[in-house]
């Protein structure tokens, strides 16, 4: 009935209740979900199947279906759908009878709920999945009332999402500044105290050292212009850098000694060498830090317990096999720092806090927690 | 230039000031545009015609056109598609090799262009051109500085629009309240002073007796609530639609013995009879008055010369003709009434300003002005 009355605003709280009160590694079934318009939304929310009858349902009653919402054929002036029975029949689609005219709406239809299921994996892999459900909330009022509503879940989105990822965020209205990312970001903005800041949409204020890190530099936003000339040296960026992605105190680690070599072709700090030894890389798509061992070392010197650690079970076994580089599983993992999300720099210590190796979070810590099977670290 | 290096908004400012400059009679032939992203709103700035090889250059450089934008075709792990070739080769597409997946991209191309060239044409018949363009704005952040630019030619595209449509206003963001109709609603509600008001969005403060009136009734907003208790009385919210309407007094015309009819199954005003005789009906659809005779010669002897008048060359034929009840074309119009919009009700008049008939406006006065062909007033 929430589907059928258009309550789609009440759908997402339905579902985000549910999801938040089901372990992570559940499996999400949404029985009777069968609108392509609300597929990526769904899987926004944390769907993971779905099946209906509705394409069904819908032909019997002369209904097509978009991924903009729902059209009588016998409406429609213009077919632009290009599946192959829309190609066959255009617009005299709406003249078929009985029989022939369902089965062709209900073909037709399907083609549209499988193209959207297509649609959506694209836009997973593209990591663009919000600009997806951003654009086809817009075809409805009350699926931009759906938007918002997801929206108010941003928070606890936010604690699964990653922390970086490759693809940019592109501005596409007032639910931009309530993604997940900007959530994210902007609590991570709060470990850096003082020090100038410049507008940035829809961040706030940003330090200017900060401009090229994720999401700032990746962020495309019709209101921001990119004109700023950076007046920090590298190393009063980098230790900002240090600070905003690993916590309040992690860019005072970074010593004065510190010489930092960039890129030839992007003239982008690379390198971070202390003594001679590398002490840290800056990746050239988000300009994380990845410490190396000498950071490494001071991190976990300097943050106490369990800041910044992925604690393993105490197995033999595990530990050898993390020692060689191989990834930890989550089941292997005893405690993580909640602090930590998906795709940040970690440190792998043993049941007794020794410092194993450095990783690469692969999911949340409440993921983390929940799931048995999959990798949780990668290890560097 | 412009299309290639994606400074749209710089291509809407191009094509608004195109347009502006020439009669609106001439057709708009846009060399080269061809990104089915683009079509709507080059359509919705006046465009009559596209041409262009893009699609055939984007297939040989690999290129997959989409309706929100442009992708490698080999950085595509899934195909979302229906086209026949899509729905052929699936994403093994990416795997033919030289002119097979040339030809196969040219014509992927082609359904793409073709497909969004007829939802266009849908989204005009259906009266929802500018919420297509909102959605395929929503596609990339150069778009949607194409979407402030044009909102900000609205006030050209005001002039031109109708002022009443048989579909309903959807909220789609920031530019809801930018678009023509509602500019063309907030002048109009200056002619009514005083009086209670309550907020509407996009419309800023609305008085209640015009909630159901176009485009007030026909808007939908997730944040207005359509809770309010009806304390005017019929003929108080008549005599404010008919200020709305037709202008600043059009309402005092309205006599105190007007006997205003409801109809049985909606409950709604229809029907106005003064002395028995029909002074005026109410459209269900849009609650516009459409003036009988009485009413008619009030508004002619009391609103000047040009006001709410389509003025008829001196041509007896012509007169003739509209008295008969045939509609009125362009040619055949001397003057209009500048601050009439195309769905207006207006006064058909002679040169002698002597009263014909009623009508409706079918074209702008700009339109009128310039075409030499088509219909510009639709007898009543």
């Amino acid at each position: 009935p929430l589907m059928e009355s258009y309550r789609f605003a009440e759908l997402v709280d339905v579902i985000a209740t549910v999801k938040q009160n089901i372990p992570t590694d559940r499996i999400v079934h949404a029985f009777g979900l069968g609108h392509p318009m609300l597929f990526a939304l769904a899987v926004a929310l944390g769907c993971d199947f779905f099946d209906s009858a509705s394409y069904a349902l819908f032909a019997k009653a002369g209904r097509y279906m978009t991924v903009e919402g729902t059209k009588k054929i016998d409406e429609l002036d213009y077919i632009s759908c290009t599946c192959p029975v829309c190609v066959e029949h255009g617009i005299r689609l709406k003249k078929l009878y009985g029989e022939d005219k369902t089965r062709a709406l209900a073909l037709h239809n399907l083609y549209v709920c499988f193209s959207e299921i297509e649609a959506v994996k694209q836009s997973i892999r593209d990591g663009r999945l919000w600009e997806h459900v951003a654009l086809r909330c817009r075809s409805h009022p009350e699926m931009m009332r759906a938007l918002t509503a997801l929206t108010k879940h941003s928070d606890w989105i936010a604690t699964l999402d990653a922390v970086t990822k490759n693809s940019a965020i592109y501005y596409t209205g007032f639910e931009t500044a309530l993604r997940p990312e900007v959530v994210n970001a902007k609590k991570r903005l709060e470990r850096i105290e003082g020090g100038m800041r410049i507008p940035l949409k829809p961040y706030g204020e940003v330090p200017p050292g900060l401009l090229e890190f994720y999401p700032f530099g990746q962020t495309l936003h019709p209101e921001n212009t990119s004109e700023y000339t950076f007046k920090e040296t590298a190393l009063e960026k980098l230790r900002m850098m240090a600070d905003y992605q690993f916590g309040k105190g992690a860019g005072a680690l970074i010593p004065d000694n510190a010489i930092v070599k960039k890129s030839r072709n992007t003239g982008r700090m690379r390198w971070v060498y202390v003594n001679k030894e590398m002490f840290l890389t800056i990746r050239a798509s988000d300009h994380f830090l990845l410490p190396k061992e000498g950071y490494m070392k001071l991190l976990h010197e300097n943050f106490k317990y369990p800041r910044l650690r992925v604690v393993l079970e105490d197995d033999g076994e595990v530990l050898a096999c993390v020692k060689e580089g191989k990834s930890v599983f989550a089941k292997f993992v005893k405690e993580v720092d909640p602090e930590l999300k998906a795709g940040d720099e970690c440190l792998i210590v043993d049941h007794l806090d020794n410092l194993i190796r450095g990783g690469t979070l692969h999911m949340s810590p409440k993921e983390i927690k929940d799931f048995t099977k999959g990798m949780a670290v990668r290890v560097r």
